[in-house]
């Protein structure tokens, strides 16, 4: 088994020479931090992450987990890691100190997140979801429901999850249809059916603390209608002691792969006896999960460039150690094998996975950013920031997601047979990273969500503010000459977006709703190679800033990987934009006109 | 469960009305067959399958091969599929009468095994591995060797084998250690390791025979010092009994998908009692294997056309059954939800999906027609004939291979969560299919194999041919205007290619060959785009010829649904060329220049 799954170099340069952590102590939220104390803290995290969380990444997979007696087990090491991350405040890095968090960076807090989830994807996704739902309590919730709930979560006892999904509403959550009946007490009686709930029950938390959206009776219909609640497993009775609430895990379910944390179906209210507490408003649920929603978005892109970046270094460490054939220009049987790193192939293997990872983190990091920046600025940059995250939740989540997976698959192929066989970790990172498409929102929802609403609100503004920033990119790499080319390429291309977005416009007004976004899935990917060229361009800019200000000799096989990595974005995957362009630019409303009839034979 | 995994009206349109397999009766040797003939095995063909081989498709995956006391335990029916096939006459349909085989067409022998390998690929994996074990000691054995063999495999009671791969000899056959010791008998003693070796230990058959390479003792190096050996894994005693022949499975693999069939790892004379009897002339045996290599490959890529067909079908099926949400543009939530067949973006990725695996199932029959017509032609024609085969064997093999894999995970996706689970039978796809960009050949093989050999061959000819039969069908497709603007496309594609090509030979003499080969594996994905897109106009002129007929009323909604997918190809993956060639025109050498401390940090 390869034992490296992360760089912590290039977290480092992500962190301190790309994004410039250091210039956010500057605001008087994040004082009492310096560079010494984002050191330690990932210094911890992946301590934490290589004795804790990596030796059971494959453990946890072979022995998936099962219905029990009505109580899904799970692995009996996820109730210490719960344990450990809320002992070591992990679970409370966000969290303002005056409520007793550590208050970190989230550009600090969602590294940490990205070494735990390349370590072990399943076993972290157990504390996201904790952090998640806990947010969620403290933004909307009351100061009861907080006490009751938050403190048990942020201690790694109680676990959180988001309950959205149900058997026939998945990605339409205007048809859900569990209900909440108001009982003249503080609570509403809950019923009804939830399916693919993340970590929706297990014996490695002394309770579950679900954040589920259910219809109060006689609400409107669509998703107008839908309330927050929290519905616990077990409430607490009188007497303090904890007693079922009526929420039963009904099934799990055998998945493919992120075998290490359960997706559950659960029956609620069976027996009429479920209590569920509204958080903030009646019929304002949706819009408060959205922010667990979009949070859990970005960690999903997180979590898929995490696993991508660990199969990566898995195969790097394959392709230096294995020796088979011989250069094509070096025919001589006698003479030994080289590692296979030396072939061109592999190689342009190797660069595809790094110009994807290191391009997906970036654009994930560019996110955690906007979010310190919109908590730290004035109401006029807060706005601005929120705009930005709200253009870039979609390209955050579905770019890491769906590139993810092609990268792994290029990892598995660098090995080859061994590859297809599970005495590599390769063929679990594939099976597991083909869950990112899918939750929290397929790729065609994302699409739909840039497209349709994204690109267009507040006219465009959001949209504006996005090329903006690109071409402050732009502008600043003009002034290195090893830049300016890409720099040239990224304008190019910035207009032809442009142009594209301004002829799906056009579509929009002369045909109709459908065939602007029949398409849509095309223009988040075309609108996703730009941002992450983008973001090669910004890390471009640091590699250079750098090696003229005399780098390490030590540093510089890193700095030239990084400008072939960019390189290979530049000239293997934005050239991708050119046949996308050609497609949405002949919106021939294909997909619109054909039925379902002709599928038919 | 679904229950249709292939189209047979898809099957007959092609071999009937776009490959025309009547045609072939006008040849002597194929003069016993007509239409109604063809009809019958197609029709018992999908019997046996859906009778015998779909139903255990999961079980067999469920249940994979076990190493137990030396012998690789198989699923039970195994046997029995295995003597059925024999019984059936299907292990012989391509063997001429006189060896009492049924002297069937390729084309329709070829159906036939894509028909068994849609219901179940590893249970069909068994019997390719028979007939093309048998087929090999058929063309260069001793009449001795093939009466001692060939007819218990043709039973169906003795598995054949292709035995190359080696621990320190994966894609590089120049470094197998496998020796050969001349005994002054009629055999020679064998002794060393393979593995990977696909069905190369099982209880479901009574004798494993191994088409093995090895080195005779005192060969030339590399390549040049191969030679083919029949190694059984017992021998004929001097008795009639069948002994062991000291070929010993030393282990099984635990596979990502493709459960059915076991993967082994053969240890060969340990104890100094291996005999190998040599199959035509010394040095010769890599030369020889590729007959089985050739076929194998495009075998491969019928499996994976295979396996990506039922799952399009698996989608499909739920695609039409399963409601949610609504159509954009009508968002009253009190109207029922929609099948989500009616989504934009799902009739894409059906589309999508439609597009490969037609296209794909289209290029491999093309080339089984190209073995037929080699086989009752005239001298020059076979030339013709084969080196039309030899440059698209590499296409056939990779492109169903790398997007079959795609086009599963397409399918996958419409199902959504679903898709993620083992309730449907997508995520066994998904897992089964990606040992075919792997297995006979990886894909970066397969590139180096086209543009390094195949392209450049006997002075390009073989090139040359193929463009001739791309423009004579964009001549005939120009007759019918709805084909005038793909046909035109397609013609400017052909330039395109031809541009590239000189362009690469130019930097193969300007920089050497590994410049000249480090995107290969993007010159093949060009070629095979552009290779697909010819088929879907082939197959277009059929459908406008069937309509400009009058084709029946029943017909029109699948002829509807051809045109669809030929404009989905033409309109969303042709377009993929325009990037694809940037890259290829512009190339820099930037995977030969990176080098592997540049990964390193």
């Amino acid at each position: 088994m390869p034992t490296k799954f992360v760089s912590e170099k290039n977290i480092k340069f992500l962190l301190y020479e790309v994004f410039d952590i250091e210039s956010l102590t500057a605001y008087a939220y994040y004082q009492d931090h310096n560079r010494k104390t984002f050191d330690m803290v990932l210094k911890a995290a992946v301590k934490l992450a290589k004795d804790m969380l990596f030796p059971i990444f494959e453990e946890m997979d072979r022995n998936p987990p099962e219905l029990v007696n009505g109580e899904v087990k799970v692995h009996p090491l996820v109730n210490s890691i719960l344990r450990e991350f809320g002992e070591g405040g992990w679970l409370t890095s966000r969290v303002p100190v005056e409520k007793d968090g550590e208050q970190l960076p989230h550009l600090l807090a969602d590294c940490c997140d990205f070494i735990f989830q390349a370590a072990n994807y399943s076993a972290n996704a157990y504390a996201g979801l904790i952090v998640g739902a806990a947010h969620l309590i403290e933004s909307f919730g009351s100061k009861a429901l907080y006490d009751t709930y938050v403190p048990r979560m942020f201690e790694g006892k109680w676990q959180g999850t988001m309950a959205l999904t149900e058997p026939e509403a998945g990605s339409s959550l205007s048809d859900i249809t569990t209900m909440a009946e108001p009982t003249g007490e503080d609570y509403y009686s809950i019923k009804g059916q939830k399916i693919f709930i993340s970590a929706g029950d297990h014996d490695g938390a002394e309770n579950i603390v679900h954040l589920m959206l259910a219809k109060i009776v006689g609400a409107p219909p669509g998703v107008k209608g839908i309330s927050l609640f929290v519905v616990p497993k077990k409430r607490i009775a009188p007497d303090g002691n904890l007693i079922s609430n009526d929420v039963v895990a009904s099934g799990v379910y055998h998945k493919l792969g992120y075998r290490g944390c359960p997706i559950v179906q659960l029956s609620i209210g069976d027996k009429n006896d479920c209590r569920g507490w509204l958080v903030g408003e009646p019929h304002n649920g949706l819009k408060y999960m959205f922010q667990m929603m979009n949070e859990a978005r970005i960690g999903v892109g997180m979590g898929a460039t995490s696993m991508a970046t660990a199969a990566y270094y898995a195969s790097l460490d394959y392709a230096k150690t294995r020796r088979q054939g011989r250069k094509v220009d070096q025919k001589d049987p006698t003479l030994p094998p080289v590692p296979i790193i030396e072939h061109a192939d592999i190689k342009r293997m190797l660069l595809f996975q790094r110009a994807v990872i290191e391009g997906s983190l970036s654009i994930i990091m560019q996110c955690s950013k906007y979010v310190d920046l919109q908590k730290v600025s004035n109401e006029e940059d807060k706005e601005k920031y929120y705009l930005l995250l709200e253009i870039l939740t979609p390209v955050a989540k579905s770019y890491p997601s769906e590139m993810g997976v092609i990268s792994i698959s290029q990892g598995l192929q660098c090995l080859g047979g061994s590859g297809y066989c599970d005495d590599y970790p390769l063929e679990q990172y594939f099976r597991d990273s083909r869950i990112h498409p899918i939750h929290e929102g397929t790729t065609g929802i994302q699409a739909m969500d840039l497209l349709g609403r994204k690109v267009t609100m507040k006219n465009g503004q959001a949209f504006m503010l996005y090329l903006a920033e690109v071409h402050q990119t732009i502008s600043a790499a003009k002034e290195f000459s090893e830049l300016s080319d890409p720099a040239q390429r990224l304008d190019n291309n910035l207009v032809r977006l442009e142009e594209v977005t301004k002829h799906l416009f056009d579509v929009a007004q002369k045909k109709g709703p459908e065939p602007f976004l029949a398409d849509a899935t095309l223009y988040l990917e075309l609108f996703s190679i730009i941002a992450v060229a983008w973001q090669w361009l910004l890390q471009g800019i640091a590699v250079q800033k750098s090696l003229k200000n005399g780098a390490k000799k030590a540093d510089l096989n890193f700095y030239q990987g990084k400008m072939f990595a960019l390189k290979y974005f530049y000239n293997y995957e934005l050239p991708k934009t050119l046949g996308l362009a050609e497609r949405l630019f002949n919106n021939d409303g294909l997909t619109v006109e054909v039925q379902a009839e002709h599928f038919a034979d």
